[in-house]
């Protein structure tokens, strides 16, 4: 198991192994009944005295996270009474892995009704017959994409319609060249992280910030920096004052319909995050997942990878939330010695993404069906939103508040400073309801007072349902809890 | 105006001539301001489309080659205004990236003709017809695949399919909560470095073995130690004696008709690998692809992973080769802690693999058309070694050796030691022929006297007409060498 100890930091040793546990354990990364390494070979592996890994241990145990038991072993508790493991595996208990946090077991939890965790967009929202038609023909005419390699950086096709696609509809000029096909941004943001960062790199992202980013740049080893949002996107002026010192590798940035803010970064503070770049000759991931998903017809401003002139910014633009998730695709956009780079780390992940899928989703750029869509997506998700924030108001309003979302999937509530949502959450499972509690926006040090309600995953009337039941418990949660610390 | 076209070549036609125009620029065949011809009258010239020039021209005035002047017509760009070489991403050539070594541009050079460099089968000898059959099928009755997300471990019919066609063919009796669903076995092996391997890691693997393994673990840092093969796989004898100075994390074998020699490993020594494994508390990737793809009627021995009780082994198990490449499937199948593991490594490199292609293969783990098409693939294999030693045989016995492949899709050939296959491949490139030099297939130290010649995924007459040339090439190569070495 892999703990990053920092020998420079305030926080104790044992202290830093705590923390780093209990992240592995709420976020599901450790499951119930577990064996942990003994101490001899935990404190062996992380080159650090056995007491210390005791320690930590018993604070664990203390907080309610492991079951000590004399004889046989330390185990992360078994809060289900699962039975422990079966023996034969023990031995892996002492196998280091390098994967240093998850959100995902802790997020995606199919079992509750009421998802407002996922930002997902509901099935019914999306062109699933069309594409199925286009999808068939495409196999009378072109059986064999099914049994050839797709090239390794993309579907030339693809690639080209691609490049027009987002000339046409996100203001940015590029070449097909220029473009690599992924499996969704996910592995997007994996296959930069893997070819540019590195351990001790400094990644800079928004605080907060989607939550599977920091996955990956922390299981690549990378030290995080937060720089807050605000109403108009990273705060600028807080970045020119640790530049210097956190010189970044990388800057991460959500800059349309922020996730999970829903914030739209200002056109200014684009170009001066730009300029910061040039500067420290730092990369910009550019994430523009929600481009098209603008309310109030008002699109977003320009993108940085339209202003960049000399390969900066790496532009990301999925396609897989908004068309089709079925059908995973993504495009990375970048300039100069970097897409050769790319594409060989791309080779080397997965040897290019399925040739069906890339045709699948081939007809959608070339015919007037998705501006429809976009178009009808927008309409549906503001209605979406309204109705969220409307129910809402009858529910919290004295003891929430919220940035309106100018698009996107997501709504960020943020609580008085003496609720915790990771708590709440827990209460509110118990009646089958999810959301993503705002502490898994935060690399280090998170803020427990805020959580994201996605308003897309949900049918209408589910959502309205949800939102309602939502709005009660929380309601009552927090009245309990205010009274309580009165 | 002269220009190639292949219309065999994976390359689309519009990027051969965008190509191949380029190369008339930069080197001044066609000065500065020359106008080039209209689209039609080009095209027809080329007898290809309108379209297919325009897409060139297009593509060629986006790289600052050419001008496209409305009314008057397309001409060479003025360079010298121009200004090339660009120098704006210069600031690029210092960012540092942990990309080790990339094999994929050297060996994947699309634009030769006579492929006998990629293990892979021709497209002609995969169900094309099938699936697309059962596809549209599919996407009438559950159209929803396309707009629904995967569970990250994978779709749960396909994990249940595959666990039954396991036991049932690969004498692997598993649970499909033990499967994980990948994007080919290139991604099941990158999850796999992702989640164990770090910088100074021992990983052990054959040599010669599969090139993009190599690839994915010195990416990850990891330190490699290669034990010889001979015909009955990984020397077990030799692996004892270093074992305990270089005790691994991770051992990588590929005992079914290995890639790229095609020998078997012997029972025996998957017991002694299994056993040395479970002494030192290392993982064993057993990458089981060309399982089914057996030559004489004669099944492998049993896999390591249904001898595996304690969970050392990690099975690979690709379907995408000998069914559908474009449909790109692997699976995992692990013990213990693994499948956790591997599962939220998943998560966070491409949160699951498309639902498309998953719902795509599914028809074919639920018919007799499985068995018959390995049925008929295992004889087309067969054949087409055969005819790829006899042909061999006449030019080049005497200076060629190799063990008799067994299944598989590779001969690996063996040369004098003063023959050099990167120099032949140079050679051999002139006259549009490739193949995979043994050099890509070692870690560090190569020998260069080996080459491996793939004989799967040219058509049968391609197979036999490219043979032949290799053959007399080499012959030729071979004697002026040695004749000029003794």
């Amino acid at each position: 198991m892999n703990i990053h100890i920092n020998r420079q930091s305030d926080e104790s040793l044992h202290m830093q192994i705590c923390r780093q546990m209990e992240d592995k354990i709420r976020s599901g990364l450790l499951g119930n009944g577990t064996k942990l390494p003994s101490l001899r070979k935990f404190a062996g592996q992380l080159k650090v005295n056995p007491l210390t890994i005791n320690k930590a241990y018993k604070e664990l145990e203390k907080k309610g996270y492991l079951d000590i038991i004399h004889g046989k072993g330390v185990f992360v508790k078994n809060q289900k009474d699962n039975g422990l493991p079966k023996n034969q595996y023990d031995w892996q208990s002492s196998l280091s892995h390098y994967l240093f946090r998850s959100q995902f077991f802790h997020h995606h939890q199919p079992r509750y009704q009421v998802q407002l965790s996922n930002a997902v967009i509901h099935a019914g929202l999306l062109p699933a017959h069309f594409l199925a038609k286009e999808i068939k023909k495409m196999l009378e005419e072109e059986p064999r994409a099914l049994v050839t390699y797709s090239p390794v950086q993309g579907d030339e096709e693809l690639r080209f319609e691609i490049a027009e696609y987002l000339a046409a509809h996100c203001s940015l000029e590029t070449s097909m060249e220029n473009v690599l096909i992924t499996s969704g941004i996910q592995q997007a943001i994996e296959l930069i992280a893997k070819t540019f960062i590195g351990p001790g790199d400094i990644v800079i992202t928004e605080a907060p910030t989607y939550s599977a980013a920091i996955d990956v740049f922390l299981n690549r080893g990378a030290k995080m920096i937060s720089v807050p949002v605000d109403e108009h996107g990273l705060r600028t002026d807080l970045l020119s004052q640790i530049i210097h010192k956190y010189p970044p590798k990388l800057i991460y940035v959500n800059p349309n319909f922020q996730n999970p803010t829903g914030t739209v970064m200002s056109l200014q503070r684009r170009k001066e995050l730009l300029e910061m770049a040039q500067l420290h000759e730092a990369i910009i991931v550019e994430d523009d997942t929600f481009h098209e998903l603008f309310f109030d017809n008002t699109p977003p401003p320009l993108s940085m990878k339209s202003l960049d002139r000399d390969g900066h910014v790496i532009y990301l633009k999925g396609f897989s939330k908004a068309i089709a998730p079925g059908v995973r695709i993504g495009a990375v956009v970048s300039d100069g010695a970097i897409p050769r780079l790319l594409t060989s780390a791309k080779a080397s992940m997965d040897l290019g993404s399925p040739l069906l899928i890339q045709k699948a989703i081939l007809p959608f750029f070339k015919t007037q069906r998705m501006l429809e869509h976009m178009e009808k997506l927008r309409i549906a998700l503001q209605l979406r939103r309204d109705h969220t924030m409307e129910i809402l108001k009858q529910y919290v309003d004295d003891h929430v508040s919220w940035v309106v979302p100018k698009g996107g999937l997501n709504l960020w509530l943020t609580f008085p400073k003496q609720i915790n949502t990771d708590e709440l959450l827990l209460e509110l499972q118990k009646h089958s309801i999810t959301f993503l509690p705002g502490s898994a926006c935060y690399p280090y040090d998170p803020e427990f007072h805020h959580l994201r309600l996605s308003y897309s995953l949900l049918s209408e009337d589910e959502l309205k349902k949800g939102v309602h039941a939502f709005g009660q418990l929380v309601k009552k949660y927090v009245e309990e809890k205010l009274g309580n610390s009165e």
